[in-house]
């Protein structure tokens, strides 16, 4: 069972700005080019998220992960506030990762800034692959916090696109 | 007159430990790989550094600098704390690039995270040469800190290593 990671950060470390701004990604939207996020998607048995992730997701016009199961994480939130099929889940990540290998899962997709911290802080991620969008954004809400344990990385691959996002792929050594 | 900075970060962003601990390149030290450093120096007129960053490198057993003209910014240090022909300069980003016109200076390279930033906060940066070691360093002296004017960028290269650094280079829009 692997945990993943796959995000987009500014240059300067930002996955959205202080208000979970996220129109800058706009910069490197091109017509037919996902950058490899349904290839990644297509290999997730279940996406986890946060709370506020999840409140983002459900601000957006369209559910964005249809098709794919959702565990939010969250010891606030109730069944009843679940939409689109998306399951609750009040635990810490190694009671995730013990429940999904219980449940057979193979992979699971580690999403929002908080919650990839709290498994990169129980050194439970296996994998990341981080898209770097041509920009300083100055502030916002950080991937990696102040406070994380040290972790060697191996470059899997990293390639440029014409858009000037950089896309690099690490697997914790 | 163009300013750029070219410099190494851990995938966390960190330029160095909690007390300047470097040790963590070594991991992409390789006999005969210099990633562009020798190349990039050549067309340097003036390398422009912060007094913690030359405090670091005095320590170091060799001079690191040979051949290359160096401001150290500082308010505090006295002309005769200077070594190895290194000048001694009090004053504000604007100023240092005013100063730098006045003697035909083409490029500067601006070091070290602290001078970075006020650089970076003037807008006063033309290019940034970002070499990522494969590490997350979890604690350390950040490159970009959270209260940095937007800059866009465009990228202009960027390559992985065999050692897992990833180098792009981008330049201000």
């Amino acid at each position: 069972m692997r945990c993943s990671v796959y995000i987009a950060t500014s240059v300067d470390g930002f996955v959205a700005g202080p208000n979970d701004e996220l129109d800058w990604l706009a910069s490197v939207e091109r017509p037919g080019e996902d950058y490899g996020y349904k290839a990644f998607i297509d290999t997730v048995d279940v996406l986890v998220m946060g709370r506020r992730s999840y409140e983002v997701v459900l601000g957006f016009p369209e559910w964005r992960y249809e098709g794919t199961r959702v565990w939010v994480l969250s010891s606030s939130l109730k069944g009843s506030d679940m939409r689109h099929g998306a399951e609750l889940f009040a635990g810490s990540p190694t009671e995730v990762v013990a429940e999904l290998r219980v449940q057979g899962v193979e992979r699971a997709y580690i999403d929002g800034a908080a919650v990839i911290r709290s498994f990169l802080e129980a050194k439970l991620v296996d994998d990341l692959t981080i898209s770097v969008i041509p920009v300083i954004l100055g502030r916002g809400i950080r991937l990696f916090g102040d406070a994380l344990p040290h972790h060697d990385l191996v470059l899997e691959e990293s390639r440029p696109f014409p858009s000037g996002l950089v896309q690099s792929r690490y697997r914790v050594a």
